[in-house]
């Protein structure tokens, strides 16, 4: 179903006392032009906003905990709003997240529903976030695993992949691996970020997961990160390279960015 | 992509000496209307056919050991078709498996390409078929198996679904649990059925596999024996009522069936 019907009606701003609510929310992205809203596209946070004004009766302002790109999706992702005090109370919280499941749903599931401080938002007070790449290593693809993971039928060395990737910890400059935003203040932007944790796993033979933890992630990060660690694991790039690629703050320097669809971001720390 | 500018080619028949050639073959059948050809729909027949045709050069008829119904998905369909032995030598297996993952992929997968000998059929060498239905059993839906699984959010009594479907095992007749064939000898079609395994597992918390063996399956019998195991599950009929059910020959008696989404083709064995 469609929720474009409601996203343009106009309604009123929330009236009395202030509730802020949190959600996890989890989406397949597949059909989605990324989190943030739109005109006239499918977006998550347009779905959800619609959902929720729908629901409460008045308008509302989302925030995400993480700009998903289109076509990745969330296990994890947090949002915060504010709802009047008389609407939540009418509404309830489980019958929010019931009629949200239901407006938005098969695509976007909402986890989990709480009241919160006044002073919690899902973007400024995460500490960190954790994003999950999935590759299917197998000759063969899986038709099952098609939307949601990166299917490379060439031999892939994990031990190279784990070894490059080691060197991304701690604080750096991650020119090499991010979109640098357009704009007049381009040259300003900082892209330094603290990675706090990174590391593959293969919970069964053929599939690879890759999670990355960072403070926070510049645009296209994960995918840029990830499309080099194959690079290396597939014998294109020596794993060696992976600091002086890093060092170069030269985006032509990482190979291409891996695919949006292998994406998700798993877990917002707070 | 799409193969209906192919499917409509004119192709000659195979020239020659003939080889027969068996596929395992998995799909997600979401976007298809079942697995036998049909005219202007995407079925996995019809693109299967349309690939090898256009592949070989020549006209193909496939025989498949299972008709799946539309949204219901394979893992392990087996088919079996005639190839001219000179249009096989000239591409090879290899490249055939490769090429009709191109041309029917991602959604069909050929997982193994063989030359079998002249007398082997899909359909009828085979001993028995092997289904698996997949439910999530959890409060909040799972957006990443919405495709694959149905979604139930209430208890379920697993200890009640297995002492139910152990009532199956052995020969009966299934009129209670499948849709009788239309058309004149609608009487006469013997609707009795060889039950080899059945049984319930749950890898995860929330997660239930139903897996259901047979000599052969008639219509809709997996989805409406697991419509009424759920039922028994959910606790609104009662578990001994299987045998009763089952002797009443009366479609009537069982519970309504179950979505096609959480089938699967998982084995078939010769």
């Amino acid at each position: 179903m469609s929720l474009f019907d409601y996203a343009d009606t106009e309604r009123a701003a929330p009236d009395g006392p202030l509730v802020r609510v949190r959600l996890v929310v989890a989406y397949d992205g597949t059909d989605f032009h990324g989190f943030a809203a739109q005109p006239a596209v499918p977006t998550i946070a347009g779905q959800l906003t619609a959902g929720l004004e729908r629901v409460l009766g008045h308008s509302v302002e989302i925030v995400g905990a993480g700009r998903t790109d289109r076509g990745v999706h969330a296990w994890g992702q947090v949002v915060s709003f504010d709802a009047s005090r008389a609407a939540l109370t009418r509404v309830g919280l489980v019958a929010l997240g019931r009629g949200l499941n239901q407006l938005c749903g098969p695509d976007i599931v909402v986890r989990e529903v709480d009241e919160v401080p006044g002073e919690f938002s899902a973007r400024f007070s995460a500490r960190s976030r954790r994003y999950r790449y999935t590759i299917i290593n197998r000759p063969v693809a899986d038709p099952f695993l098609r939307r949601y993971a990166w299917w490379i039928p060439g031999p892939l060395s994990t031990r190279s992949m784990q070894a490059a990737g080691d060197a991304l910890i701690g604080e750096h400059d991650f020119s090499s691996f991010c979109r640098r935003p357009r704009g007049p203040l381009r040259a300003e932007v900082s892209l330094v970020r603290r990675v706090l944790d990174t590391g593959w796993s293969q919970p069964e033979d053929g599939l690879l997961l890759y999670e990355i933890e960072a403070s926070s992630f510049c645009h296209q990060m994960v995918r840029s990160i990830v499309g080099t660690l194959v690079a290396m694991g597939a014998g294109d790039r020596r794993p060696g390279d992976m600091l002086s690629i890093l060092h170069s703050r030269d985006r032509s320097a990482a190979a291409q960015i891996a695919p949006p669809h292998g994406l998700c971001l798993w877990k917002v720390q707070y």
